[in-house]
């Protein structure tokens, strides 16, 4: 079988820096693999000479201990491996690697070359402000509760959370498209709700919709959504697909505003041994796909995640990435608003707040309890 | 805030099986959180009174240690949890579960109404066999190599597979939209040199298109694909998401045998106390998108997958799921043929085997050597 030699390369490259489990002799073994397994696939010792065998396949760049029993390998792979598209760039990143143990994916350092052919956030952190009409302080996401509650009965919490004065309002991610809350009645009621209140308090307040669809209904549910007043979506990355959201992201006549939500993802960063780092996946890779915001668990609440793990995602969501916009961090998860000072001084100013219970828990009067959280927002 | 009591529910409910980390106390504490977090996200405390506390929330089912520090718990859901779809199926089935740790679905006991909502595999074993007049023995499946390839190359081996009598020729999974082997162009030519192949053969190989492209190009590249003469589709279903298989799966004008990809699937079944079993994800979930083969790594290859792995996938593609069929079994990665033994005492004859870099290993003569091969399967 013969290959032709030349493929007409650019020279550039981009470079993923994974930990590796082992012995700087096996962690070397392991980035030599990794090298074949993203791109050929093939036995080193049958590639054909020239630009596969030199350029295509992977490359160790360097290779370090990190600690005992694991190193850091940056490998750097061939711009045009990725096809410049989000799918195959996931692919050649992490694709058949994920199923070999004691690889985690670290972080991505991108080309310009590369980053240059995604949009990226269509608002970022500065584009939603505007938006919102809110400077500098935290923001506030209601969440909708919750599952088995009616279009109506959701309206009507949305209506009292955006009198209250929360700058977003989300779906709970659990609200699909249910006997019990149809999608489109759903959401026209919701966004008509809010509507109603931003007309009262002279506020912004967006309804995000969350598209939890059938892949070929997702787009028409976005736009239908949009058409009926939705101030931007809920996408679930790690059920429709990373690209899914991206597509979303990048529709010009949609234009909205998206948070991702991460659903179905945590697997890829609840061991340290294995995956993609939440810096890598909730920072860089939601930042390609365009997400304007990704939702999480803050630490101390319902879910395992460390302070560490939070100011790693926040890391990734501001981190330089050529002309992409930096994006929200949106921790939840049980967030205890009364600690704000640990908030900020992890998070910052930039930061949606995400509070479901806790506004239903206080009082009976949603309305009331939103403001109560507004106003601690605004003299924090 | 006030909910309705009554939601209509059916009374039916779907199962899953998981196995949690820890004491049965530790378990059960567990347990019920999943009961929470997978349908509501509410503090069962503030929980309304009717429906949606007394039948939507999850109820445990059977909770038994099976192990010291671990335990199954079987948690029932209400069927209009997941509204019939598949993206809210996974959502409640692990969508916030994912992100704590000891949590691993085992297995899902979908009842008839939740199965009569899915079209699942098209083809199946039985359909796929009688596409290629293929009886009874194992089916080779050839994989073209490799990323770097161009069109022509990658067309000529194709032809030469098929001409050897693979039975099923599929592009690598690394074959996408690159520079080098633009889609459209690979699979034109890729498509063509199998059809003409077959005129020569008289043999119905089927050549399988990876439709690894972005997810608002999926629908119309799977549809070239056909026009053009592909005889079937790769997906890589962990990256463009389950839903966007079975929307294709579903799509009775394409009509296409689909074979799923594990590519960046690999986390949800590396670490045996997270994540989901080789049995829900290759098998069960991967027959309700509607996949008709499952591509995995075999045991003692390049992948890490134990004999044990290997069998609890074929069990899962075969096992009773309503009217869905058993799907084919596809191991490959770095798979040897000449334990054909072993090879058959693990799956049986319903399996398709995929054989790549060993394919040009034998010999530089492609069509000998997939001759070579189809042959030790006439005979096993």
């Amino acid at each position: 079988m013969a290959f032709a030699s030349q493929l007409g390369l650019s020279g550039q490259r981009l470079g993923v820096t994974y930990r590796l489990q082992g012995s700087e002799q096996e962690a070397r073994a392991k980035a030599e693999d990794i090298c074949l397994e993203q791109t050929v696939e093939f036995p080193r010792d049958l590639l054909p000479a020239g630009d596969i065998c030199e350029h295509l396949v992977g490359r160790i760049e360097a290779l370090v201990a990190d600690s005992p029993g694991s190193c850091q390998a940056t490998i750097s792979f061939a711009l045009e491996t990725t096809g410049l598209m989000l799918p195959q760039l996931l692919n050649v990143v992490f694709g058949n690697i994920s199923m070999k143990p004691g690889i985690r994916v670290e972080w991505l350092d991108l080309p310009e070359s590369l980053l240059g052919a995604f949009k990226g956030p269509r608002f970022g952190r500065a584009g939603l402000r505007e938006r919102l009409g809110v400077r500098q302080r935290p923001l506030l996401c209601a969440v909708l509760k919750m599952m088995g509650a009616s279009p109506r009965e959701l309206a009507e919490q949305a209506y009292c959370y955006a009198l209250g004065g929360a700058d977003l309002i989300k779906d709970d991610h659990g609200l699909a498209d249910q006997s019990f809350a149809p999608f489109r009645e759903r959401v026209e009621r919701c966004a008509e709700a809010v509507r109603r209140a931003n007309r009262e308090t002279g506020l912004n307040s967006l309804y995000l919709a969350n598209v939890l669809v059938p892949s070929d209904r997702v787009a028409e549910s976005a736009r239908f959504a949009k058409e009926v007043g939705a101030g931007g979506l809920l996408v679930c990355a790690g059920i429709l697909g990373w690209d899914t959201l991206r597509s979303l992201a990048g529709d010009d006549q949609l234009g909205l505003p998206i948070m991702a939500h991460p659903s179905f993802l945590g697997n890829y960063g609840i061991n340290l041994t294995n995956g993609i780092s939440y810096f890598a996946l909730y920072g860089q890779i939601a930042r390609l796909a365009g997400a304007d915001a990704i939702a999480f668990p803050n630490h101390g609440g319902r879910f395992a995640y460390t302070r560490h793990d939070c100011i790693e995602i926040t890391r990734g969501t501001q981190v330089e990435m050529g002309r992409l916009a930096p994006i929200f961090p949106a921790p939840g998860g049980g967030l205890k608003l009364e600690r704000m000072p640990d908030i900020l001084s992890l998070y910052g100013r930039d930061v949606i707040l995400l509070v479901g219970g806790d506004l239903h828990r206080r009082s009976p009067d949603l309305v009331k309890n939103s403001r109560y959280f507004r106003e601690m927002l605004e003299n924090a």
